[in-house]
């Protein structure tokens, strides 16, 4: 497989950014092609803004999502944009790995979400879920944060992290028509002992060399929904 | 009220803009102090890094939040988080107004409550949800997005709206300890008449002067839990 790595920490040293070498390392070791793109190290700009655009569709009123039609299919992509959609591309498999702010990602990784799946190409009119324009590719999110596991029990304070992460795993991903695999989560990471963060790495790198095996998260089909979006009256839903 | 509008959107003419617009006008006139972060014209900074510090207690290995808390504690915040956080703290209510990007905020929006919450100030330790370090104040997310109601029903294609948004409701502005009302949604804008336009902005500005009489999202009172944040017996999880 081709694996992009898409990494956002502040901290060189942190033990997430020990998981994406964990991850490199191991794909690499078992025969995958593993490209990383470091958010912080590239000092990535994830404000999405007009510059994004060489040439644009309409010069008098920034629709974004339509520039970005027009400039992908024109030529007209902002260079680091391009790049890194080239890298989506090439991908069969992206894993997003990035410590938890806010229960969603550091904004630096959100913008490159903005940016860099852009409307036409990645998805657009009836083109999402299970007619996602990245169809047939694999998406992990991994991530780390400070709770524990009973913090997120069906009855625990926050309730279900999937839950939290609803924006990310489904309303980005799933549209997008990857096969979202279960996240998998560092829980307690800056509690924990090195013994606790060796096995994590182990448990991590065993979750990605088992990633043909792994269910993909069950979203919704548009066979199910007519050309209105509406449940068809033999749906499922 | 004190009201803090956090405004995002790339293009300055949009009807999300016209929304702030509305806001700030209505909220005025019915005598309120009204303050506006215009996140796109500040050019604010979404990138949490190390240079949000003026000095720091480790410098060797960065934890952002360990490091919010001794900042705030010695004055040594950057001083665009530093305007940014006197305004949370200046604020009876705060309206985030912006068009949907991958069921989130907009990246330079996510990042200003990445910098700007901070821990030890905002939050910490067992001070979230009821106990939260924001609690008496109020939080109105004020959104646009392309699609219909119809959409986001209990079995539409994507599910209730307020569950993608759980992040953001529940898991930032919930946590925090706001009392957050219920969100205010400008469905299907790009694709409506001027009429409609108008109708909505009617309808926000009639949100908006009546938001004494309106019931907050319900979220866990930590009574409900041990000082594990286990479910108490007597809980009513």
């Amino acid at each position: 497989m081709n694996v992009l790595i898409v990494h956002a920490h502040p901290e060189a040293a942190s033990f997430t950014t020990a998981m994406r070498d964990a991850a490199a390392d191991a794909l690499t070791e078992s025969g995958h092609d593993v490209r990383v793109s470091d958010l912080y190290e590239m000092k990535f700009n994830p404000v999405a803004s007009p510059n994004d655009f060489l040439g644009r569709a309409n010069e008098d009123y920034l629709v974004y999502a339509l520039e970005q039609r027009h400039a992908d299919a024109n030529g007209l992509l902002a260079p680091d944009i391009k790049a890194e959609l080239d890298k989506v591309v090439w991908a069969d498999l992206i894993i997003f790995n990035f410590p938890i702010y806010w229960f969603s990602m550091p904004a630096i990784m959100k913008g490159w979400l903005d940016r860099v799946f852009v409307s036409g190409r990645c998805y657009g009119g009836m083109r999402f879920y299970d007619r996602g324009g990245l169809k047939g590719k694999k998406a992990l999110v991994s991530l780390t944060l400070g709770g524990q596991p009973h913090m997120f029990d069906a009855n625990g304070v926050h309730g279900p992290l999937p839950d939290l992460l609803k924006h990310l795993l489904r309303g980005t991903l799933g549209y997008l028509g990857f096969d979202v695999l279960p996240p998998f989560i560092g829980w307690h990471v800056p509690y924990i002992s090195q013994q606790e963060r060796t096995a994590l790495l182990d448990a991590y790198r065993e979750r990605l060399l088992t990633l043909e095996s792994q269910q993909p998260l069950a979203f919704p089909s548009l066979e199910d929904f007519d050309e209105l979006l509406r449940p068809k009256a033999h749906g499922t839903a």
